[in-house]
């Protein structure tokens, strides 16, 4: 915060004038939103198909930093990892409501930004703001999103729904959010205490906006949809692709086995990794954040599956004996652990 | 907390045996619940109906105080109070999501109470549990609610809907739930650094039941839906009938005249606004925390609705330029103020 950003306190507004502020941007566009914000509760009309829903929480100290995340990013990927969720169920997300939490250090211009990050990702995304909640928090700023789409019954992509010989696939490429934040970590180590120094962030740009402004896959779910592809499963990466990969095996009641080599893994993120000695497939494998998606298709699909940009075949379901496993180039097979990102042990 | 209680740290668990061990009761029963718990998201079959959809943020020190609120009573207000907001659309509840963030203080045995609570309220209103996210919070207790029901078109009732000569008709009484907490804060100041004392509570059993404890009014919606009644407008009293009553004014573009004498004031509430130098007509205007419902029915509808329990006529629906305004006995006409309960500038 620059000392000439204007400061308004949110005191001086109060919870109707500033809920009122916050949210006359948001006009809706979907025509299953009947009424969006502006009452006791909005009003969907489903038209016809299921509907979709998935809430997530996020804490100040826990799921985010301040220090390094600037508002409009945090509000747009508290927005994005909810859609990515309801895109996780070959979904289409149309509404998301968003309840925040202040604390008294926060402005009205923070509060703006934040929302400026909201509105961009429903604009980009085509869903519409509905509903909220906002309060003042005695301690850190605190996000509640909760996000609505819609589905064809027979569309529907479980966790649940794998089966023997399915290609495993996954979209773009893992473990890039991780060591994002690890380098946001180290810089804010080195120049704790440090005034007027600058972080080294460059050639990292990649990282960053990985774990600052991530995207839900979007484009992939339209592109299966195109294609007339109903995934058997599906699930989004959000604590890292071992832990999803045992959640869709133990759903499905299934096993696999999983090639290293074939995991996606960009370019900056085997760099990094050898720069703090570190190891980019345990990033792809336990790093989490990235939500990209995981899913499985049988396994005549696989030529129509190779034309879908920014899509990898990493391995195939097993019988459930054969266990959850991942092949190393040179034939070893290592057990996948659930390490995942863990919200709770984490502390 | 009694020393002998068994204590579980929640570390031992980590999130998502935590998430398992929590959801495990959560056993959908509306046929609209197509996949609760256990996916990326839950899955709603709307069954041709509007949906609605509410959300409310509980944070501790701000809307509740860990001091007097049992977990249990915490989890069921938690509900409660989203339940609320969508009877006040005129629908009924389906499907609440639940998420947490949890201070190291608290215990899973805490957690367990805090969701016997939350599984009571469903129990007892008929919602499934369908999602949610749990989280270790690095201060106080979070809840973020979401609840989600069902109504036909014909028979949403939003705040925009009261028209001139309509009945302004009020559920239940006002005030109480104000008067619980300013004697459950008295007790509080009065014991502490007292150790062994026991607050003086007695004779005020209902008012803190109305605060710790209250009820959605599930029944007065139903009754509505049996004798054929649609309100012109609807909202519940969470902030007082004040700020209530200048919403619907407001979204209405109409003017209102409450007759004081006829507001549903409990005896109890008088009693206690009597030994604590309150005034009990303001604790029903301003107090809030009621969740009551307050709407308005065309004024031919007066003898059907004298004939359900629990309802009372306090006014009328005037133009707009007569602006919104109550009326004394003594004839003096006062204008309403949104002084309301306000999380913001409460602080």
């Amino acid at each position: 915060m620059t000392p000439e950003k204007k400061r308004t306190e949110l005191r001086e507004l109060g919870e109707f004038r500033l809920i009122e502020h916050l949210t006359q941007n948001a006009i809706p566009i979907n025509s299953s939103t009947i009424k969006g914000v502006g009452d006791d509760a909005a009003i969907i009309s489903p038209e016809g198909k299921r509907m979709v829903v998935t809430t997530d929480l996020l804490l100040e100290g826990i799921h985010f930093d301040l220090v390094y995340t600037p508002f409009k990013h945090l509000g747009y990927k508290a927005v994005v990892v909810n859609l990515s969720d309801v895109y996780a169920m070959n979904a289409k997300p149309k509404q998301v409501t968003v309840s925040i939490g202040v604390s008294a250090k926060l402005c009205l211009e923070d509060l703006d930004e934040l929302y400026e990050g909201i509105y961009l990702a429903c604009r980009h995304y085509g869903v519409d703001l509905v509903g909220g909640d906002s309060s003042s928090s005695l301690t850190g700023l605190t996000i509640s999103v909760t996000a609505i789409g819609e589905v064809a019954d027979e569309k529907i992509a479980y966790r649940s729904g794998a089966k023997l010989n399915d290609l495993i696939c996954v979209t773009g490429n893992l473990g890039a959010a991780f060591m994002g934040i690890q380098l946001l970590e180290r810089e804010k180590r080195v120049l704790k205490g440090v005034t007027g120094a600058k972080p080294q962030l460059d050639g990292y740009s990649y990282l960053l906006e990985r774990f600052l402004k991530p995207e839900a896959r979007k484009e992939i779910v339209e592109k299966l949809d195109e294609f007339g592809i109903v995934p058997t499963s599906m699930i989004d990466i959000s604590d890292g692709l071992s832990s999803e990969m045992m959640h869709i095996c133990k759903n499905s009641e299934v096993g696999c086995r999983i090639y290293l080599e074939k995991i996606p893994i960009n370019e900056q993120t085997f760099r990094l990794a050898e720069e703090m000695n570190l190891d980019a497939f345990v990033a792809a494998l336990n790093g989490g954040e990235d939500y990209e998606l995981l899913f499985t298709v049988p396994i005549g699909l696989h030529e129509k599956i190779d034309e879908i940009e920014g899509v990898k075949v990493i391995g195939h379901i097993t019988e459930q004996d054969k266990g959850v496993y991942m092949v190393t180039p040179d034939g070893n097979e290592i057990a996948l652990t659930a390490q995942g990102w863990n919200a709770i042990k984490g502390e």
